[in-house]
C-alpha cells in the first residue's frame, strides 16, 4: 500500500484553502488558534438547534459523502453518517476490510476510483498512521478528506468535541489546568488534544501515565508529565481520563486492569485533590473499574454524554466549513 | 449486562403517556383495544398509499431512527428501515454484534451513548426477553423504543399487522374464531398475538401444539388449547401458522420435520374442516412442507403476502402515532 | 433454489413494454440500437451536471430500490446506490448470503416478501447466470429488475458504460475496431459487451485471448478471434481489457501471472500497434502488472476514471428510463 509514508510535519496548506479556509481536516496539529475557535463557534450553532424539533440544517444537500472504514468502527462511523445525513448529504458506508473487490487494488487505485463517482468527502478510518493525510494529497482537488482516526496518529474530530465541551463549561482556555491521563503512548487522541490545547492556549497541560507509556519528546511540546495520579490531579479544571484499549493489558508495557485501576483509575477519592469544579472527560467507551469507576462517570463531575452530544455537532460544524470552504467560501 | 432483568408485567404507564397516548411499543399486553384500533385505523391510511405513487408520508423528517438489532435479522431490519424512510426519518442501522466498540461496555452505556446523539427512536432487537423494556425503561425521556422482537417475549408490530390483516378481512373480532399452531412455548409472535386477540375481543382463541410445545399457565389466558389438529382447526375463520425454528427440530421437546408436518402441517385437505372462507396467516419466512404445503401457502385461503405489505403499514403507523405524541399530540 | 433454470434466448418482450419502453434491464443482448442511442443520450444529460453542484435529479422520490446481493460486491452495490441516491430514492442494502431468515427459503419467497413491501426496484447480483432473467420473468408486474451481474452471463451496465466511454471518445461506431482482451470464457462484462457493439454496428469486433479462454461458438457472434495479442491489437481504436480473476490463475486453464503478462499484458510498448489515438478500457479493479501495466492503466491512453464517472451517469439513466415507463412514459 504505502509503506514508506510517514506522516511527517503537515504543512497547513495541506489543510487550508490559499485563502486560509478548511478544506480537509486531518489533525489539529498546527492550526491557527482562531480556525479551532471557528469550528466551535458553528458547532455552538448546531447543539444548540433543540433536540426534538427539526434537526435539519441542509448545507450538504446533494453532496455524497463516504465513509471509508478500513478500520471497523461502528460508533464512529454512526457519528459521522448522523452529522452528515443532518447536513442533507447522501451517505454510502464502505467497509473496505470486507470488500474483496479491493484485493490486490493499492489504496490509490481504490480512491482514485470513488473520487471519480463524483463523491465529495471522504471520512476515513485506517489503522495506519498517515493514511488520511495520504489520501488528501493523492485525491482529486474536489474531494475533501476528513481523519477519523489513523493509527496512533491523530484523531482531530475527537479532539475538537473535547475542546468545545471545554470551552462551554469553562469559557477561556488561558487560566486552565488540563490533564490527560492513561496510555498516552498508544493514543492518537492524547496526541490530538495536546496539540489544540496548546493552540488554544492553555496555562497548563499535564500528562498522567506510567513511564512506559509516556512516549519519547513529549517534554517537547510543552506538556507537564506526571507519572503519580495524586501529584498529576492537583489543582487540575479538567481531567480527560482514556480509554485503555484492554487487549494491551498485560503486556510487557502495561499492569493489570487492577493494578491500573489501583495506580491511574480515577475515583471520587483521589479527584478530591482536583479543583472542586473540575470536570471528567472520556472519549468512550468507557471501561468501569479500569481507568474509571462508574461512581466518577456517572457523577456530577462527568460530561461524558454531553461529549457525545458535542461530537455530532462539531462534525456537523467541520463539514459546512469544508463545504463552504469548497463552494467559495460561502458557507 | 442485565442478568437479573425478567419482563414482568408490564404497567401500562410505560408504553403510555400521562394522556394515554403510545410512547413505546414493547407489548400488546394489556394495551386497550381502542389504542390497538387507533394503530389498525392509520394503518389504513398508509396502506392505501397507491403503490407506484409517491409512497412518502414524511412524520418523521428531521427525526433519526436508530435499528439497535442486537440479534441478526435481515427481514425486519428492512421492515422497520423502509417504515422509517417511508416517514421521512434519517434511519441509521447498528449491527451492535459485530461492533468491537461495544466489547465490554454494558448495554446502558450503549444506550446512553447513542440517545447523547440526539437520536429518536431505537427499533430493539434482541435475544434476550425484556430488553426493550429494559432499554424503555433507563433511556433519556426523549427516546421512543419500538420492540421488534426480545427473546421468547413478544413481538408487538408483527401481531398489529396480523390484527389488521384480521380486521381487514374479516371485520368485527367478536364472532370470530382463531387458532396459532405450532410451537407456542417458543414463539414470541404467539404470545403477543394472544394478547392483542383478547384485548380485541375475539370469540374463540386456540392454540393447536404439541403438549410439549405449550407453556405452563397458557390456559389462565382464556385460550383453549388442542393437542390434535383436525380438532383444532374446526369451523376456525382465522388460521395462524408458526414457523418453525428448523435448529429446534429432531430435539428432545419436538418431533422431525416429516412428522410434525404429518401431525400439524397445514395442508388443503386439513383445512377442509375449517369454515369454507378461512384465511390462512404465517409471520414467514415459510418452510414449505413442514408447517405448510406450498399449495396452501400459495392458495386462495393465504393472505401471507397481505401480512407483509400491511407489516410496513402498521410500523409506519405505530412510528407515526409515537412521535405524534411525543411532539405534544399534533400528528 | 432454480437448478434447471438457464438463461435462454431472452425474448425482446421480457425487457420492454408493449409500447417498447424499457422495464428490466436484464441483458445487451437483443436490444435495438435506438434503445441503446437513447440510455447514452439520458446518461449524457447526468454527466454533464457539475461536479460541485447540486447532483441531484429525483426522477425517483418516493420510490424504494433494494439492492439484493447474493454476491459480495461492494464496488458494483456502490455504484447502484449512489445512482439511486441521486435520483432521490429511498434505498435499502440486502446482503442475501449473511441472511439467515432467508435460510431454507426458497428465492421465489424471497422475491414474493420483499416486493409485497412495495418495492419498486431490484437490482440483483447473483453467482448464478439467469437469476435476474428468473426474477422478472417470475416478480410482481410493479417491479423492475436490474442485473448487476448474474454468474458468468451478463452485466449489462457494465457494457453500457462502456459504449457510451467509447461514443463520448470516438463518435460513430460504425468505422471503429474494438478489441477484448483476456479471459473471455469467464467474463460476463465480455458477452455483455460483445452484444452490445455488435448491436451498435461497430466496424469490428475482436476478442484477444489464449485458446482455452475463448468460449465455443464464439465466432458465431460475428467476432474475429486473435489468439497473439500483437496481431490482434493492429490499428485498433478501442482496446478493452479485462480484469483477470487471480483465483483462476495458475489453474488448468490459465498461465501464470507472469506468464499471462508476458503474453496479454497491455504495456506501452505492445500498444503501438493500435492507432496512434486508441483508447485503453478496463472495468477495474485494476491488477496492475498482470492484464496492465501500470503506466498503461495511469497514461494518456487511459480512460479507467472516466468509465467509473460514466457508471455513475448510465445507471441513473437506466433506473430513470425505467421508473417513465412503469409510470406511463412521463419522465
Amino acid at each position: 500500500m504505502h509503506p514508506h509514508f510517514k506522516p511527517g510535519p503537515l504543512p497547513l496548506s495541506m489543510q487550508l484553502t490559499p485563502e486560509g479556509k478548511l478544506k480537509h481536516f486531518l489533525s489539529t496539529e498546527g492550526l491557527p488558534h482562531l480556525l479551532l475557535h471557528d469550528i466551535m463557534d458553528r458547532a455552538e450553532q448546531f447543539v444548540t438547534l433543540p433536540a426534538k424539533q427539526q434537526k435539519k440544517a441542509p448545507f450538504l444537500r446533494g453532496k455524497t459523502v463516504m465513509n471509508l472504514f478500513f478500520e471497523n468502527s461502528t460508533r464512529t462511523r454512526v457519528t459521522f453518517e448522523i452529522a452528515a445525513q443532518r447536513l442533507g448529504a447522501d451517505v454510502t458506508n464502505l467497509d473496505i476490510r470486507t470488500s474483496s473487490a479491493t484485493k490486490g487494488e493499492t489504496l490509490l487505485d481504490t480512491v482514485r476510483n470513488l473520487e471519480a463517482m463524483n463523491a465529495d468527502m471522504f471520512v476515513v478510518r485506517h489503522e495506519h498512521a498517515g493514511t488520511a493525510q495520504f489520501i488528501a494529497r493523492y485525491c482529486a482537488p474536489h474531494i475533501s478528506v476528513l481523519n477519523a482516526g489513523d493509527g496512533r496518529h491523530a484523531h482531530p474530530t475527537q479532539a475538537m468535541l473535547d475542546m468545545f465541551t471545554i470551552r462551554q463549561k469553562k469559557g477561556d482556555f488561558a487560566p486552565l489546568k488540563v490533564a490527560i491521563v492513561g496510555d498516552i503512548l498508544h493514543s492518537r487522541v492524547a496526541r490530538s488534544q495536546i496539540h489544540a490545547l496548546t493552540s488554544l492556549g492553555t496555562g497548563e497541560v499535564r500528562v498522567i501515565a506510567p513511564k512506559t507509556l509516556v512516549p519519547a519528546g513529549l517534554d517537547k511540546m510543552g506538556v507537564n508529565i506526571f507519572n503519580n495520579l495524586d501529584e498529576g490531579l492537583k489543582d487540575l479544571d479538567v481531567v480527560i481520563a482514556l480509554r485503555q484499549q484492554r487487549e494491551r493489558m498485560d503486556s510487557a508495557l502495561l499492569p493489570s486492569e487492577q493494578e491500573f485501576f489501583k495506580l491511574y483509575g480515577l475515583t471520587d477519592k483521589r479527584l478530591e485533590a482536583t479543583k472542586p469544579d473540575a470536570i471528567v472527560m472520556h472519549p468512550g467507551p468507557i471501561n468501569r473499574g479500569v481507568e474509571i469507576d462508574s461512581r466518577v462517570a456517572d457523577g456530577s463531575r462527568s460530561v461524558i454524554m454531553e461529549q457525545v452530544t458535542n461530537g455530532i455537532a462539531v462534525r456537523m460544524a467541520v463539514m459546512s466549513m469544508i463545504m463552504g470552504s469548497m463552494a467559495g467560501g460561502a458557507a
